[in-house]
């Protein structure tokens, strides 16, 4: 998909296709069609960038409460949207046999108990084994560093979902 | 619903109770969760507020391009989201006549080609007449005085809805 492309799109038609690109939240790309022209998705990813870095600490809060959990409910019930069950599976938290569902349950209950927002991270860039790891470590963080350090996973997350929805349209052009 | 009730919800209950305050944007209620313990309804309202106020422009407007257009297609096809249908349906707008249909179409549109983001009004507040009336009066605005003006229908908007979900939990609590 060209930038020209993009930029003519309706805001309906925009938050369409990138309104998940930050997990339930369409306020964020609804927001940045304020900033077209886009010079190029670069351009496009810098303006959701600024946008989460311009909340206040709850605001950013609010973002990361808009997650699922990891291997959580939403996953065995099938009620993720299609992102995150795609990203999900990836990272294999689909097939976790009992003792490691348990352990990421616990992991996640303690989490969200000690931070008040779930444990976000990058599925399509860790597998389990590193995802178990990194939940363990990050639960020993202070609250102020451990948002930060969740938001940025939040624009790993963004910035795979953006070249995602643009890659796949210029498959589909190839393929026509 | 005790106040001290809302304070005791785990911000996942939270965010299914209040997460449509504002249409489409969980991220504001699940941002102001980070403001419990709330002193009352009118605390919490405020926090709602406070948080809408601090956005940048981009922001504000991307609160109201998650609103669906008034007597538009999500109207017709039944997907609106269950808050809008009804306040939709209260001022008639799933009522109107072809000529009065037609009429809402183009001054939607009009609005939307101007302005950029859809045309909002607090719909239990008002009637058919008094919709298409500040419609067509708030298609002079400029850009930004209309942008203020359309967010401060989405706090009204906001206010009834908060107002909503605690009364209807009292009736349901006198009810037992």
């Amino acid at each position: 998909m060209e930038i020209n492309v993009v930029n003519a799109l309706t805001y309906e038609d925009f938050v369409k296709l990138f309104g998940n690109v930050v997990e339930k939240c369409p306020l964020i790309s609804a927001a940045i069609w304020s900033h077209r022209p886009f010079k190029d998705l670069a351009d496009l990813e810098a303006h959701v960038t600024e946008f989460i870095d311009s909340l206040p600490d709850s605001g950013k809060e609010g973002i990361l409460r808009c997650h699922p959990d990891l291997a959580g409910r939403d996953l065995q019930s099938g009620t993720l949207t299609r992102e995150s069950q795609e990203e999900q599976s990836q990272a294999g938290m689909n097939t976790l046999d009992s003792a490691e569902g348990l352990q990421m349950y616990r992991l996640n209950s303690e989490y969200k108990e000690r931070f008040g927002f779930p444990f976000v991270i990058c599925a399509r860039l860790n597998n389990k084994a590193d995802i178990v790891r990194q939940l363990s470590e990050r639960l020993k963080n202070d609250r102020g560093p451990e948002r930060e350090r969740a938001i940025e996973e939040v624009k790993k997350i963004c910035s795979l979902r953006l070249r995602n929805i643009v890659l796949s349209d210029i498959q589909t052009q190839t393929n026509k």
